[in-house]
């Protein structure tokens, strides 16, 4: 998914799709949601034999963090649809956060890109979420298989697994130098961005940007 | 909280409140979030001697259903700034849900209305999530307690209890009239809707409407 590498902007990943599926319905993706499921599964990283990462099956049962109407980190970019980005986090991650400021090992952020609509039932402006996934894209943190502790996957329409991005691609640098805590946008999540600055846990790069 | 009665939008309170804090900060209503909790709290609703809704403090790890982005159920309505609206659920009632397709006696649903900031850290178009909660919002089913089974909440800044907003107020019959199921707007909660339609749990007046 090297096409990943282009869009410098949330999760440095964001609007690449977000052009991509507006210059072809071919590059869409679009995950099934779980529906039906009742329980929440155990919910640390799995990866099958061959190194690619299972899909996260109850993110939906997770703590939510955060949604993004329509954001991206380049400048001027234009889509001809609106978008929402949710974030969830496994419950185990964000019960270590609260104590700690910053994220343990295992940790898993899901990011469910959205699709928007406008006038709907009694709904007359703004946008409320529609039922349709257009991507679904993972940064997980397993200190003893990634260089660097984090790695991010991004789930095709219907797969149940994908491949790691390689690290050469620009959503690790991005991460690196403008994540608030410990390579991940924190300063977007507003219940968790007065937790790491209590802890003091504030990456110096970010702390650096912020002064500017 | 009779100015509730006016908006004609979501959960029937949410254009008043927008128009409310853009004509006089001395009506803005705020929140403080529950930081640090990191314990599920027993999620039932829970009631002062004389009446009032106690906050639910932990509704941040209950189940999300979804977020809407400057919506409004009357024509034409603008506002100087962005909101958010996120809308969370007690994750009994969603287990519920899956198994019936309706709510369960003892539902809370908490619509946390939330700023929106444009650019701001790498973020160069569109809008992501404010530290400043605007407004709490509690739709709440408990049928030996309320007549129609269900009643609403409103929050004020640093309050931890709310009286009932009176069962003359428009939220309520505009509910019973277009909410998909059992009053709620089950319509917007893009993971729901689907589980309605399946258990045949959709109220015949929005089956109605939707013909229309």
């Amino acid at each position: 998914m090297a096409g990943f590498a282009a869009g410098r902007d949330t999760w440095g990943m964001r609007t690449l799709i977000r052009f991509s599926l507006t210059a072809s319905a071919a590059l869409a993706i679009w995950i099934a949601l779980p529906h039906g499921s009742t329980h929440a599964a155990a919910s640390g990283p799995s990866y099958t034999n061959d190194g690619e990462m299972r899909r996260p099956e109850n993110y939906r049962e997770w703590v939510y963090l955060t949604t993004g109407f329509d954001m991206s980190y380049v400048p001027n970019a234009q889509a001809d649809h609106h978008m929402f980005d949710n974030v969830f986090v496994n419950p185990e991650a964000w019960r270590a956060f609260h104590k700690t400021g910053t994220w343990p090992d295992k940790t898993i952020l899901v990011l469910e890109v959205r699709g928007a609509e406008g006038k709907g039932s009694i709904n007359q402006n703004g946008n409320f979420q529609a039922s349709s996934v257009m991507g679904l894209e993972v940064h997980v943190k397993d200190q003893s298989r990634f260089q660097g502790n984090w790695a991010f996957f991004g789930f095709r329409e219907g797969k149940a697994t994908a491949k790691m991005i390689a690290q050469t691609e620009d959503c690790y640098s991005c991460h690196a130098d403008h994540g608030a805590v410990d390579t991940t946008f924190v300063q977007f999540y507003p219940t968790l961005m007065s937790l790491a600055k209590e802890k003091g846990t504030l990456a110096p790069s970010y702390v650096k940007d912020s002064v500017h």
